[in-house]
Order: structure tokens, then C-alpha cells, then sequence
């Protein structure tokens, strides 16, 4: 186990600025470029993290240390940022994905009192029992994924402009 | 075929700026972690990115304008950071990627005076005959296979502190 809250949180708050300073101003061929149907391109992916600010982490975890494993936390909709028409550029989404980082790094801060509440457990609706510092790991590692997947799609994009070069770059393949 | 030059250079400038922010003042917990024996930590991806910058990519262009197919360029040895003993902080290695990446930039600028020249073809050691614009397609790429790898590295690392959300986590697969 590797969990530690200030690296956790060293994470957390630099995903939105990592972000941001790589998606910023890049041109819509970079953010609007997908791996194929049904799959997210970068536009999507932080409207995807922008909801997952507002209804998953953040929430979970007070239900977590409100309810204990009495009631399962709701499910988590994965996809409802793809419901979302309004097309703000992307910037005013990474602006909003910044700000509500920042608010609930705060939250969560403020909820931890103590490293004994990283043991509490709570109710997942299709895991059963889990535990604060679980959440909280996930969060970071998801953070992670994400960050990854933009760049892996973007790369894809190049899959063929790349020539032979293709044999040595294993995220193409 | 996707490639485009102003859109390539996008990515090659943000790089840097956005490992910059990712990983300074980060612990040391995310930056010397990696994912076993012989595989690279953040602070090892950083000098290979500098290698890169100080013998790969402009030296190679600059190799195929001036040369054409007539002489191979030489191997990249993609090991030799490994060799560098001096221990500057991450910080200061990071500085020294973006300063480098600049100069880099101005001088692809420079060098690509005709979309013709994108055409332009070299001999690589190992491949045989290559374009110009695969090359710099590969730049991209690269940065973001380098990008992709330091993220990955990173949620490896609380690939049992998630718990059962392991499940949800492609990248820790």
C-alpha cells in the first residue's frame, strides 16, 4: 500500500493545470479527434471529469462518512457529460474543471480529520464494501487515466503519419 | 494522413509546459516510482527527453536536409540518460527540457522553409528510407508516448490502494 493523503492531494490539484496548459489553445484537429464510434476525444473526456467533480467523488465520500455501509452510494452516470449540448469552448471547460478541483481538494481536506477516517467504509452499489481510502485512490489513479487517454487518442492520430517509426512506439499499437 | 505542421508544433511547445507543471514540486513518492526493474521513473523520462532534444530529432533533420539518403543518420541511444549520474533535481532537469525544446522549435521552424521539404527523405539506420514528415510525426508521438508512460508509472503505484475499483481501471492492467 502506497497511499499517503498530502501525495494523493499533490495529484489532485495539479491535474486541471496540467490540463489546461496542454489543451489550451491547441487546435480543434488535437481536441476533436477520437479513437472511432462511440469512443471520447479530449473535449469530451473533461466534460466527463467536470462531472465527475460535481456527482461522484466529492459526494461519495460524504455519503461514505455520513452513512457508513448502510446505504449504497448512487451510481455514477459515466456517460451524461455526453448529454451535455452546450458547446463551450474548451477553455471555459477546463477553467470550470480547475474550479471545482479546487473547491473540493478544499472539501476534502476539510473532511479528513483524521488519518483513522481513511479507514471508514462505505457501501458501492455494485462493489459492496469500501473504504475511504480506496475513493480517494481511485480518484487520483482516474485523474491518471484520463490524462493518458487524451494523449493516447491524440497520438493515434498520427498512427500513420509516423511511417516505419510505428515499430517503436508501443502507444500506437 | 494527418499531419499538419502548425498543429504538430502545437503539441511540441506545450510539452514541456505541461510535464513542468505535472511534476514540479511533486514528492518524490510519484517522481522516483516506477514500474520495476529496468523500467524508467519520471525523473529517468525527463533525461530521455533531453537526450532527445540534444541528439535526436533537430540533429537527425538537420542530417536528412543536408544529406538525403546518401548517409544514415546515426542510432539514437535511447539508454544514454541512464548514464548520467549528476543528480539535479527534477525541477532543474525540467527547466533544461523546455529551454532546450525552444530553441528546438525555432530551429524546425527555420530549417522547414517549403511544405516540400516535408517530402524531403533520409536513410534510418534500422528502417532504410524515411520522409521528413515522419519524422517530425514521430516527434509528436514520442512526447506523447512519454507523457502517457510517466501517468501510467504513477497510477501503478496504488494499483492495491484502489481496492476493488481496480475493476474500472484500464491503465492498471
Amino acid at each position: 500500500m502506497e497511499f499517503n493523503m498530502n501525495e494523493a492531494i499533490d495529484v489532485l490539484e495539479r491535474t486541471p493545470k496540467t490540463l489546461e496548459h496542454f489543451l489550451s489553445g491547441l487546435s480543434d484537429g488535437w481536441v476533436h479527434c477520437n479513437e472511432g464510434e462511440s469512443t471520447w476525444n479530449a473535449y469530451e473526456v473533461i466534460g466527463h471529469l467536470i462531472d465527475g467533480e460535481k456527482n461522484n467523488w466529492i459526494p461519495r465520500l460524504e455519503h461514505i462518512l455520513m452513512e457508513g455501509e448502510s446505504n449504497p452510494f448512487p451510481p455514477f452516470d459515466r456517460y451524461a457529460h455526453l448529454n451535455d449540448t452546450a458547446k463551450v469552448p474548451i477553455k471555459d471547460r477546463l477553467l470550470e474543471f480547475k474550479r471545482l478541483r479546487s473547491i473540493n481538494v478544499q472539501k476534502l481536506m476539510d473532511l479528513i480529520e483524521s488519518i483513522d477516517d481513511l479507514d471508514r467504509t462505505g457501501s458501492h452499489p455494485a462493489f459492496g464494501v469500501v473504504k475511504v481510502r480506496e475513493l480517494i485512490s481511485t480518484w487520483v489513479v482516474h485523474d491518471l487515466t484520463h490524462i493518458s487517454q487524451i494523449v493516447r487518442v491524440m497520438a493515434k492520430r498520427y498512427g500513420v503519419d509516423v511511417g516505419p517509426w510505428k515499430e517503436y512506439l508501443s502507444i500506437l499499437k
